[in-house]
């Protein structure tokens, strides 16, 4: 369903900032760029930028207007850092994730727009478009990079994506810990014991906490039973001394 | 809250990105940046990408190594596209920034690391990390761009700030941790390892997987001052025999 969902960058000036939008998209399962009137591209550093997100940038489409660009698209989602002086459908990234990926399902094509490094879209645009997406960003300091911008919003798509695929995933690895059982546990907490009163680093007499606090750490640890083994043999060690 | 949290970009090459990465910060609202053995810095690549987080750049701590970045923070999050060969616990960007930002409310000193762009952080180094945070990318391109990670990262923490300032929510009780310094762990693992050669449980030469295994460890116990004080207490008490 990501086949359907495409990046527009209209009018970008830094040919670094096409390659690293490419190499963002593509690491979050995106394909299909489009960019209106680029300032300068194909270029080296698009490319470098890109960093292997080659494909990405050679099926770009480049055309010479914002009209053409949209022309078969379905949806428009339009990004804004701005407040603007229409009152707009704005949506959270996470949440316009949420409607793209949905509209994307249905076969819908849906268009994410990007406007210039320095201005961002302009109000005609943003009037083009269904929803406006807004990154939340400090106020002191809102104008995230071009590039950043796409990663933000192809992230958010991604992570949609991989919610509506979960299939019923793997465990997670620290599930598939061999934890030690509480015999385990206890036989080291009583050697520990016993070393400790052997080295007089604990008088039997007046134990203070000294047992509960280990037990408190060991639980902490989930202990497995590899290392019940090693501080085992370690106190085995202290015991031969 | 925000001012508890801070970025380490280990070995960064190019200061291109290093500027990328203190905008995206910026833009987030995050301020601390410390930048262990930058290939170039300061540079006008850096400057330029940061395109008025000027600040960020000129705050910006330089170090000479991974143990002096990491010495007076308490909780670290270590960033990895990889699976690793020990399970680790391991969050999504989102469910990491909810860790972050309800420790750094605490008070707690937290610091999200970030590895070298050609092959990311050490498994050493991943080691030293309370959690890893895993940005889920798409398998057959995985490798982001460093800054495009920060961008990542630092969104979702912002995010959670703007959630956590929506309703103000008390901390759950069970983290008021007086958690330990990266450098008092130090201070323990070469105390456990010095004892271990002494007793002659590890063989210098042979060291296996002992340190880690401990590193594992107590990184899963997240040690509190106290409990690194119990265990150096032993160990002082072993070589006194």
């Amino acid at each position: 369903m990501l086949k359907h969902i495409r990046i527009i960058l209209c009018q970008p000036s830094h040919p670094g900032n096409i390659g690293a939008a490419a190499r963002a998209m593509k690491n979050m399962g995106l394909q299909r760029l489009t960019l209106v009137e680029p300032e300068v591209f194909p270029h080296a550093d698009a490319t470098t930028r890109a960093s292997g997100a080659d494909d990405v940038l050679a099926n770009a489409q480049v055309v010479a207007s914002f009209e053409e660009a949209i022309a078969d698209c379905q949806w428009l989602f339009g990004t804004s850092a701005r407040m603007r002086e229409f009152p707009w459908p704005q949506l959270h990234p996470a949440q316009g994730a949420q409607k793209i990926l949905s509209l994307a399902t249905l076969g819908q094509e849906v268009a994410i727009v990007f406007g210039t490094e320095r201005s961002g879209l302009s109000n005609e645009q943003l009037q083009r478009c269904d929803y406006h997406l807004t990154i939340p960003t400090s106020p002191s300091f809102s104008s995230l990079n071009l590039a950043a911008a796409v990663q933000v919003i192809a992230y958010e798509i991604y992570q949609a994506w991989l919610g509506v695929n979960a299939q019923p995933k793997s465990p997670p690895a620290d599930q598939f810990i061999d934890k030690a059982t509480m015999d385990e546990v206890t036989g080291l907490l009583n050697h520990f014991e016993q070393t400790s009163i052997k080295i007089g680093f604990m008088d039997p007499a007046h134990p203070k906490k000294l047992i509960p606090r280990l037990k408190r750490l060991f639980s902490k640890a989930q202990l497995e039973k590899e290392e019940v083994n090693i501080l085992r043999g370690f106190l085995k060690m202290v015991k031969q001394n």
